[in-house]
């Protein structure tokens, strides 16, 4: 049944979101075409499909689009059997959904605001940035995954801590999650990237670096 | 069974966060106590209860707290029987939580610019609003309710545009939901705010535009 489906992912090499959708569906079993966008020169159909925030990712099931990654993530989760991603019990299901809101509203600003942000707010988001990893740290401490034995929601969402951070902090010569600060997160991320579904299908940490590098010294020579 | 359990709701009669757990309690049946919290002198329940955002509402089950508005809805949806919120198709939930996430991210927050914000960004911002209640006009485009016949998730989240933003407007004095420009969304926000329980659970609206004015004058002052 499932290979009579058409499942069409439009996102970039470089975007954790899309990331997010494709370890979800790697994970899912779910086989699916890629469309590498250039989010310098949306296509058409991108526009056509997310004509809100003309973003990427999003994945095209039978004609029919989603957009926003922890949406995509959801809809996975209820349309195939198979591995799951959000955990069973309603109460589990809303922490789930609770700390991927706050990596992406609260830790991923924060970080984004430390490193491209204005120079002048720069030591403030950093205080910010440890400030939030610290309840990252409360909840993950004595587990595994943020999904207990095996990687979950939260930990796809938190990709942008677990794998992206290391490759910002690179690029920027300056390190946020420490070993000292923060050791159960630390811990996290370094059995989060040693997971094969993960290494395979993200980046190599070179690549992201390069990529992260002339946006830091661009924001950096523009301030 | 249902009267076995704890549910107490922290919230504020002003906040429409809080009024759309109300509204999502009322509608299932559920039985729960209401703690009015006073937002500029917090409780040590509520610091304790929701201690990374400290803010309503929060709804506590059986001594478990769930915060952030759209994952409490989620949470009464999968917990106890009854009306439901969310659609049951997959992909129908997934066009619910978009919609959702939209009216939060960037039609509230451009209101909220056009209103408070700096007053050289409120011009750019009234036309944000304008921009983003398009895209709703869209959707409800020859529907009653975005959940259908019946108020669903989407229109619960849609009580800051269905209600609230008439009593900004009138504490404002400018109209940014007209009949001329967006007259689908203009019915349905009649139509919302006419329904018992929405107007038996909202505060009525004179005491709303008397919270806003203040607001607002002081905002503009300060600018």
């Amino acid at each position: 049944m499932a290979s009579q489906q058409e499942v069409k992912l439009y996102g970039s090499w470089r975007s954790g979101f899309s990331r997010r959708v494709v370890i979800a569906l790697k994970l899912r079993g779910m086989p699916y075409g890629f469309v590498e966008e250039d989010t310098q020169n949306k296509s058409a159909d991108l526009l056509k499909y997310n004509p809100v925030h003309q973003k990427i990712p999003v994945l095209v099931h039978n004609g029919k689009p989603i957009a926003e990654s922890q949406i995509i993530l959801e809809y996975i989760d209820e349309t195939w059997p198979g591995y799951p991603l959000l955990p069973q019990e309603p109460y589990d299901r809303a922490m789930a959904r609770f700390w991927a809101k706050f990596i992406d509203d609260k830790c991923l600003k924060s970080v984004v605001k430390a490193s491209w942000g204005p120079v002048d707010e720069q030591e403030k988001a950093f205080e910010e940035v440890q400030e939030n990893l610290s309840f990252l740290e409360e909840e993950i401490q004595g587990k595994k995954f943020f999904g207990g034995e095996r990687v979950g929601f939260v930990d796809i969402v938190g990709n942008v801590i677990g794998y992206y951070l290391g490759a910002i902090e690179e690029a920027l010569g300056q390190e946020m999650l420490t070993k000292e600060k923060h050791p159960c997160l630390y811990e996290w991320a370094h059995e989060y990237t040693s997971c094969n579904i993960i290494k395979e299908n993200h980046p190599p940490r070179d690549r992201s670096v390069d990529y992260f590098r002339p946006q830091i010294q661009a924001s950096r020579a523009s301030n």
